[in-house]
């Protein structure tokens, strides 16, 4: 097991009804501004139900934090709340709108060009104003963690930035809440948060029989729940799996100790930016050519994961690789998350173009090898056209 | 799922030379208390490696705190507390002289009878010490949870209290300082640390997929490297995982969602506070018959149990539990910790005394039904002789 440091404050309160303990969780004399994105928030009764927990506290909104949330809108609420003076936050939505909050959080009052907080990779941020979620889309994690990935169009980057100031004081997690959510959301949100464990497991070997468990079984679970939560929007059970798995999918405790490898990700950044696919659709392209394209490092774990995640018993260690990697498309595939570029009408023009990118944003050694170069990132996009 | 609120802001340091980090951990103008247990501590060097990683610091040291922690020696440090104003405390050791640490730190300047903090099942607890730990003996999960449990000889009470209030600040988790640990101490805290998932996890199904999932990683580890840590005491892998399993085992999370049994810690303090053995001895005594014992209520989750923890395939739900209460009891046994009260020479005439005893504490409604009055634990005993 490598050395490792795991923190995390978070306060999860996990329920149906839930939302109604927002009057103990946010201070008593806070002046909130509540942000959220689209308007679903508003259609579907969530906003009223927050405004009325909150009860007698001073209140502002700001709406229409978008899907990659965009320095250009965050700015605006940066600006709003140094002229109106709200002291603590609280974000309704999924990982975008709470990605956008902790920008937001860390960007007020910073001293400095605000881009800062994202290009020191969050280094730099010294002070951040609390805040709490309301999550209502199980996908992306943000809600138990410390990190946020913004998008600033005018420079063509989606970049990430982690400090502990961003913690969520407390996130509220109503699997009711997600009855409503269109499938296309869901299937999003499993995929995302599926190769978020992927990321932190599908590495080498260092001895960490619980992180590998727990990664194990949340990957289990979602190959479980995954189509079940497609299939039956109503059901509770399904639906508070699917939260809590994609809450602990990347909260900070599977990776503790274990190699990370995270190209996945940083491939699929630049598809979102160059070409606006989801978030999920470009880890469904990505991740499977990877793993065939580094099959020969990650072999010993992927046989590991084609045994305990696919119950796959039978044939060689790279025999198991193989099937798994096939099992995974299929998953993906199953859940309508579609798994080639094609398939979302582009062809090889694209591959020049995303490789220079990752080139322009200094993403030139990814990996848990620090081996993905841009000439295998090449070949990655080659090999998922 | 059940409804859950999760919250642990413990900060986890874990690798070899960890304790260096000290430093960067402890507020610079603290003034610190190091309590401690027995003289091992400092035999094996790691109080110099404390003091000396505290630097300047000013220091005091409270030692003797014994295993089950008695009030009768805590409120000396506390009134040392008291007189000398340290605002800081390190506990180095296990969990006994984590959870002393904790009564210490809620009791300094408490208002009011001291012993309150206990009786009140921490409800009472205002303010407490900020503290650290420096583990050095995996069993108890004290290092990253809120729970304490005190010992007062002179009532015959072995009582637990809870509150947020208690969270160690930060936890560092060295494996290596686990090398010298005496074979008992290994043994006891495998078993400890094993009961204590068993609590979270043997009840009924509540379609709590990840708890379970989760749950079963950490037996199926324990089971795969207790006996190892036993044989290789040197193995730092293996005592990584034991040590971080430990503490996953009882830092809140697996127990999130979840129904809760406890019975067998229950019992198994009556056990420790009248006739003085260990306290994962008195698990090992109490579980195998309480499994019995409850075997109707819980065959669902035991047979679950016997399937993905013992891999069991083979019989009926109930052939599977007994299976499984068999090898759980073998377990146990083979890692060196006996199962029945004549292998401590304890006859039939404990039966009474531990009755009334739990008459004495209230506990007369135990386990996750709160179906195990005094008439069922009396046959739990006996079952035990």
């Amino acid at each position: 097991m490598n050395n490792f440091e795991f923190y995390n404050p978070t306060r999860i309160v996990f329920g149906e009804g839930k939302i109604g303990e927002l009057d103990r969780l946010v201070p008593e004399t806070a002046k909130v501004l509540v942000l959220y994105g689209g308007e679903s928030a508003r259609k579907n009764g969530t906003l009223d139900e927050v405004t009325s927990a909150l009860k007698n506290r001073q209140l502002g909104y700001f709406g229409g934090i978008e899907a990659n949330p965009r320095y250009e809108t965050l700015i605006k609420a940066v600006a709003l709340i140094e002229n109106e003076g709200y002291d603590f936050l609280l974000a309704v939505g999924g990982g975008s709108v709470i990605d956008g909050t902790k920008f937001i959080a860390a960007a007020v009052n910073y001293a400095g060009d605000k881009w800062e907080v994202v290009t020191s990779g969050g280094a730099t941020i010294q002070h951040a104003l609390p805040f709490g979620t309301v999550l209502t889309l199980p996908a992306t994690g943000s809600e138990m963690n410390k990190g946020s990935v913004i998008t600033r169009e005018e420079l063509h980057a989606k970049l990430a930035f982690m400090s502990d100031k961003v913690f969520p004081q407390f996130s509220i997690l109503d699997p009711v809440k997600t009855y409503t959510l269109p499938p296309r959301q869901i299937s999003n949100g499993v995929v995302d948060a599926f190769v978020h464990v992927i990321e932190q497991y599908l590495t080498y070997p260092v001895n960490a029989n619980v992180q590998d468990a727990f990664a194990e079984g949340l990957l289990r679970t979602l190959i479980d729940i995954g189509p079940k939560a497609l299939a039956n929007p109503t059901n509770y059970d399904v639906r508070a799996n699917l939260m809590w798995t994609a809450t602990l999918a990347l909260n900070g405790l599977i990776g503790a100790g274990v190699p990370q490898d995270w190209a996945t990700h940083m491939l699929g950044h630049e598809i979102t930016v160059l070409y606006g696919l989801d978030h999920a659709q470009t880890l469904a392209i990505v991740l499977p050519s990877l793993m065939e394209e580094k099959l020969p490092q990650k072999q010993a774990k992927m046989a590991q994961y084609a045994e305990r995640v696919w119950d796959i018993r039978e044939g060689s260690e790279k025999e198991k690789a193989l099937k798994a990697i096939e099992l995974t498309r299929d998953f993906f595939e199953s859940m309508q998350v579609k798994t080639r570029f094609k398939d979302y009408q582009l062809n090889q023009d694209v591959v020049e173009p995303l490789v220079n990118s990752l080139v322009a944003h200094s993403m030139v050694t990814l990996g848990e090898h620090r081996d993905i170069t841009p000439e295998v990132s090449r070949r990655i996009y080659i090999a998922s056209l």
